[in-house]
């Protein structure tokens, strides 16, 4: 097993205060690796990484066929909670007929300040709606409809994750070693970053062929990038960096430290982990691999702002930061 | 250079989703090195852990002689911003004549959740005050009036600074290899953990002396100890842990994962830090080696609750959590 490898640096004045380790791989469309650090063979759950994957069975299975692309960035979203996609969900959830309680995602405070602030102004509490994973599970609840299914539709062994199971494994062509429950209830399986990268670079490739898969999978890829706001919200890593590539790559965070990214006019996929979890450093770790593949402006403010994020007082300024080691430079 | 060690594993599953590393330092009376896990030579930020020693000049000029010990406690305080901080440190504030603006520390929206939820429903701001270093600045502003200093006590020239810089040199025995300005502006001094291990065993023995250092350190320890609810708040590692080991043991966290304690009845000093900076894991390492050291009961709901600490999903079931590695069982 390889050690993980120095990704990113927390400066502050003229020393290092922390370092965070990652692994990661780029894919090609056959599924080999054109570049790597770390290990590649890491075993690590992708957690919302890979909630492109989760969404397969939606439209495979005709089950959402009338969906917009909106319902489709957002069922593969890890939103804010902001009024823009607690509307839509909620306009979903009442289009199959359903209602909040419905959910199995449990409530969340929304990470959107307007939003979280209007409920506490409201002395309310938040509703499963505004769980950073709603529209995945309003694209779940779809899925059960449609297959006549019971309500418990988050249970391991129920046939909307035994589908989303078979859609892992087929798209990372690795038996899942294990799963484990994710924040909102669902069944998350494991892999290792080889096979979730190789995941990525099966949806990069997707427009070069005409299997219903592959029409799926390119269908949520373009969905993410026309609706960058819907996938995670204003200021997050997510939405910034696709706006920053002019919608042209989809990228997706995990938590505990995952990133991935789709890069279709190069058929290349990206998985990495930062291995002690941090937010902070996979966003700067994906936005500098992203730029050393030629798809991110280096100048850009928004790579600016992740891969090299000010860590600042609270007088703002900026005394400290963050900046990716010379392995990902 | 000693490698960092595996201190904290993130468990989901039956799966090691994540792991976190550092270095820790047991130091005895004499400043040797009793215990000791990765590297003690390990140069680093202490950030808010030697609150403790920046307020060793307020007692030691006779600044803070008629300060009471919550006030003390106050001034070693990273505080959650609730009203029991904010009204004392107001309070504290009005002695000295001064107000919220002659803080240099910078606004912050308080940690508390009904101090939080008070300002967001007046559609307020946060203040100064609510700073979770506002009771060390109130011990800074303290120490710049009674020198006849000017108002920008921050900065790292100032008299108040310069006294801290000195009393930081001397316990640990160390000549700093320089400085980062801290969130709450101030300068932080670095040094290395056998450094701060150190100084913590000065402030651990100190009740067998009777130099004004010592008296000054064993006052602020006490102080400490005897409102564990001042130095943090509700539900946080310090206030939970002092109040666990029964009020016997100081101890205190620093941003980006660094931790130290005070054992007065061993005389012992700890330091350590998790290298990715995470509070979680600073958290469980320090209770983890108190556990080890006899001084917190393994037991105690407390100590279950931030050495292995859960993280539910958002249904409040316990899917994931952390938990301590051998080398710190």
């Amino acid at each position: 097993m390889t050690a993980a490898i120095d990704f990113v640096e927390v400066w502050r004045g003229d020393m290092v205060e922390c370092v965070h380790q990652g692994h990661a791989v780029v894919c090609d469309e056959r599924g080999e690796i054109v570049a790597q650090w770390g290990d590649p063979a890491a075993i690590i759950f992708p957690r919302s990484s890979c909630k492109m994957i989760q969404a397969l069975p939606l439209l495979e299975s005709g089950a959402g066929a009338d969906l917009t692309d909106e319902q489709l960035a957002l069922a593969c979203a890890s939103h804010n909670g902001a009024d823009i996609h607690t509307r839509r969900v909620n306009a979903w959830l009442g289009d199959l007929g359903l209602t909040d309680d419905d959910f199995r995602c449990g409530p969340q405070m929304p990470d959107d300040r307007a939003a979280r602030e209007d409920i506490i102004r409201a002395y309310g509490r938040p509703c499963q709606v505004h769980n950073n994973c709603s529209g995945k599970h309003a694209g779940f609840l779809t899925l059960a409809k449609h297959l006549g299914a019971g309500p418990e539709y988050h249970e391991v062994d129920h046939p909307v994750q035994t589908a989303c199971k078979a859609a892992f494994e087929e798209v990372t062509e690795e038996t899942s070693p294990g799963f484990g429950i994710d924040g909102c209830s669902a069944p998350n399986f494991a892999s290792s970053l080889h096979g979730l990268a190789r995941s990525m670079a099966f949806f990069a490739s997707a427009h070069g062929r005409s299997d219903i898969r592959s029409i799926a999978a390119d269908k949520l890829a373009r969905s993410m990038m026309s609706y960058p706001e819907l996938v995670a919200g204003e200021g997050r890593a997510c939405t910034d960096l696709m706006r920053a590539m002019d919608h042209k790559v989809a990228v997706k965070t995990g938590a505990e430290g995952v990133f991935t990214a789709i890069i279709p006019d190069k058929k290349l996929g990206i998985a990495l982990k930062i291995t002690d979890g941090a937010t902070r450093a996979s966003n700067a770790a994906i936005a500098a691999i992203l730029v050393k593949l030629g798809v991110l402006d280096p100048d850009h403010p928004a790579t600016k702002a992740h891969m090299f994020a000010p860590l600042p007082n609270r007088r703002g300024m900026d005394v400290a930061g963050l900046r990716p080691t010379s392995a990902l430079l």
